[in-house]
């Protein structure tokens, strides 16, 4: 239990909550018994994938027992032809990709960690590649869920995979971003993509946060099917030079992917450079082969650790608001204004093309008062998303630490309907409790 | 109420059931205060879109109110920059098209029909270009819904739209494909895209089935980001030239649409001649200037009317199973020889590229040894897709005519589960009863 109590901890910045049982099943019928005895018990039931969710989920705020997935591991039914596969919820992103290495096919969804492919259906997460292959919710065809009870649903039929359907409610979608507190995942179907013959990866420097999400902005209006457009404030490019020995610029950056074939690719370039140089960008570092666009994406991968890396020894914590991408620009700058009118180390990393960006706010937890201006920081932050339409979690979930935002945004009737279904499918509470609501 | 009674039937082949009383609400604030007094009276609510929808969906199988909402036609809250508009449940998709004219951008799903973009939300509608831009799931943002109580619900929270968000439960998609079960849609926010440089259509007739279906799974595998791929068999396309005085070979037939940059087209459709000419398909006929482009699709959506034609005084029906596409193939040759084992009319048309297509089905409702045998071949057909892993519907919804089916779809714990969604949310069951469940 040692080990596993670290491992639990992980995504939750502010404390730890280790369950007083962990159970590592290995079948739909162990998860199904093993929650049959909880419910009987009246147990808290806490599903882990891989532990790097970063809203505290697999705390286990109220005791009960960790349900760990990750003996759960098998890859099942890949239809290449249907582009579509079924995976275990021990499966990660980075296992799947190379289960499918030979097929020419991959699953694009990537949060940078190496999470669990249910572990991301439960978060609802994104993350680099959705502004072009979408979230989660698009990308789950249908769920096999261990309800609080025990019994066994299958949110669109057993073994059904259509790729589109209108039949009755979309319960997978209500269990995608569920986070746990509806059932317990134990299987996915998922949408695979055609690899691209071609993926080449740029960097641009920009004067200003205006200049490179105005060249965002245009990039989509100009309908360029980016791959990938990920801003790095100048905070966070020193953090990343620093961390992994590189030399970019000190100054707003967008890391941008393109997909397709060579002519396809071509004029994706040429019309995105004419762009980024109306908008001051500086020429593009290119990177074509795997291997060199392997280094670029690590640099942006490893955003976390290089921000963590600025202050040994203090903890990170990453906000996560997503706004109409329109009001970008100025949410970051005034953003940027309060980061600093307030002393936070908040280096900004996002995924701009969605209107997403995380600060990954580095502190140090025995400083209360650092504490106290880091929470104050984040709310304000989501409330300021929050008056420009957008929402206060574009891709982490809400945990534990955003339910009182989550009241904010979605107003006391939504909340009131959420409650309902809640206590509808959980009607004792055991599935995660405390999270969400 | 005499007009209305045919307008309520149109969707419903089998039985026309009227409301007892019609309202014509202007506003959310009428919807809801005309909701509550059905609340309190225990009075049925069916909210009425265009009447479009082909599965009973706006029968008053019990009597009751029916909530017309063509009058709440307006369309709100354009955001250019951020690719998303509001819209009032009366707005049809051609309406909001023309509306966006001068703007760049457009609403691209388009189930032939001018329906209303509601009523595409609140049957999970998709149509010819679903293959690239996705169906109605993907592209709502947000609802306003006016609960069985009369209180006014936002799906996403008042006013928010961020591209992406992971806040809580997915009401949002609970409610489209609904089917006016849960609430009334007083509102939608939708996804905007812009309009491609270049569109280009055309036509390319196959010796088989498998040829034509053949093509498509390859055109897919190739990556080519095709936005309309339509397979007609050769019944329906002898129907279209005689319906639309055309003359196209009488055989298997794809109808392709191309969206993009010309030099991206050029490379979209050579890659695409290629598989085609590979499967024995004839050379391509082409169309694409708006005006032409617009002839071509014309055919394609007369279809309905078209198969119609064939039998003068008949009615028709449209089947609309759903499977993983390489199960195409398979699928269509033994529904085309059920059909013609069955001495029945029934022309095929299909949204392939999502592997979902419909069987036009011409009868004469006065002939009940017909309505018989179309009856058991829609259930054939419909246990033939489930067979092969897909949905009784991959776009027209549940209605009234498939409940049955969609039991054998779920199974009875996904049934209970729509059944306890649905007890709390209304649980009166006084939004359009007898429905989905
Ligand atoms: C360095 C780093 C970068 C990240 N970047 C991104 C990013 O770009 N985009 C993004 O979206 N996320 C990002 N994340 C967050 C994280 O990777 C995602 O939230 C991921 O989806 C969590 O998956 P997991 O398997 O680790 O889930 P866990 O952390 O194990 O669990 C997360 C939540 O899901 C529930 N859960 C897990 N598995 C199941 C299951 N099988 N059934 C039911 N509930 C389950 C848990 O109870 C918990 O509530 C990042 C994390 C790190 C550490
Ligand atoms: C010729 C023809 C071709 C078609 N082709 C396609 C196709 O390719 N793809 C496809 O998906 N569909 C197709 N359809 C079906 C139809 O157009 C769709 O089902 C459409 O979404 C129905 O919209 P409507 O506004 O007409 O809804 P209605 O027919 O008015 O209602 C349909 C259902 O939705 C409910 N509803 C309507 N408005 C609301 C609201 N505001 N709030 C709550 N519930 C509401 C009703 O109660 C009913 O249950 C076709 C129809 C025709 C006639």
């Amino acid at each position: 239990i040692g080990s596993r109590r670290r491992e639990t901890c992980r995504g939750d910045t502010w404390d730890c909550r280790p369950p007083d049982v962990v159970v590592w099943p290995r079948s739909v019928e162990e998860v199904s018994a093993l929650a049959k005895i909880c419910h009987r018990h009246r147990l808290p039931i806490v599903p882990f994938g891989t532990g790097t969710g970063l809203e505290g989920g697999v705390g286990a705020v109220k005791g009960g027992v960790c349900f760990s997935l990750r003996k759960m591991d098998r890859v099942l039914d890949l239809h290449q032809e249907d582009f579509d596969v079924t995976v275990e919820p021990g499966v990660t992103r980075k296992a799947l990709n190379s289960y499918l290495r030979d097929t020419g096919l991959w699953f694009p969804v990537d949060p940078g960690a190496d999470a669990s492919l249910c572990g991301m259906a439960a978060t609802s997460a994104s993350g680099t590649n959705a502004v072009r292959y979408g979230t989660m919710r698009e990308n789950v065809l249908n769920l096999e869920v261990v309800l609080a009870d025990g019994t066994v649903l299958h949110t669109a039929g057993e073994g059904r995979r259509p790729r589109k359907t209108s039949a009755g409610y979309n319960l997978t979608n209500l269990f995608v971003g569920s986070e746990g507190t509806l059932g317990v995942l134990t299987k996915a179907t998922l949408r695979l993509y055609g690899i691209p013959e071609l993926m080449v990866s740029t960097v641009c420097s920009f004067p200003s946060v205006q200049a490179a999400v105005d060249s965002t902005v245009q990039v989509l209006q100009a309908g360029i099917p980016i791959a990938r457009i990920e801003f790095l404030d100048d905070v966070m490019m020193d953090a990343c030079n620093r961390f992994s020995g590189l030399s970019y610029a000190v100054s707003p950056t967008l890391f941008l992917e393109f997909h397709g074939s060579e002519k396809s690719l071509e004029e994706q370039v040429t019309i995105t450079e004419d762009i980024t140089r109306g908008n001051g960008g500086s020429d593009f570092s290119w990177a074509q082969d795997a291997e060199t666009r392997g280094q670029l994406w690590k640099a942006r991968h490893d955003a976390w650790y290089a921000a963590l890396a600025l202050r040994p020894g203090c903890k990170a914590y990453a906000t996560d608001v997503c706004v109409p991408i329109s009001l970008l620009p100025h949410i970051i700058v005034e953003t940027k204004k309060d980061l600093t009118e307030n002393r936070l180390t908040g280096p900004i990393a996002g995924h701009v093309g969605d209107g997403n960006f995380h600060c990954l706010m580095v502190l140090d937890p025995d400083d209360p008062d650092e504490v106290q201006r880091v929470h104050q920081f984040t709310e304000r932050l989501a409330r300021r998303a929050l008056s420009l339409n957008g929402t206060c979690t574009g891709e982490h979930g809400v945990g534990l630490g955003k339910r009182a935002l989550l009241q904010e945004e979605v107003g006391p009737l939504a909340i009131d309907v959420m409650r309902r279904l809640k206590a509808t499918l959980d009607p004792e509470n055991l599935m995660n409790p405390g999270k969400i609501l």
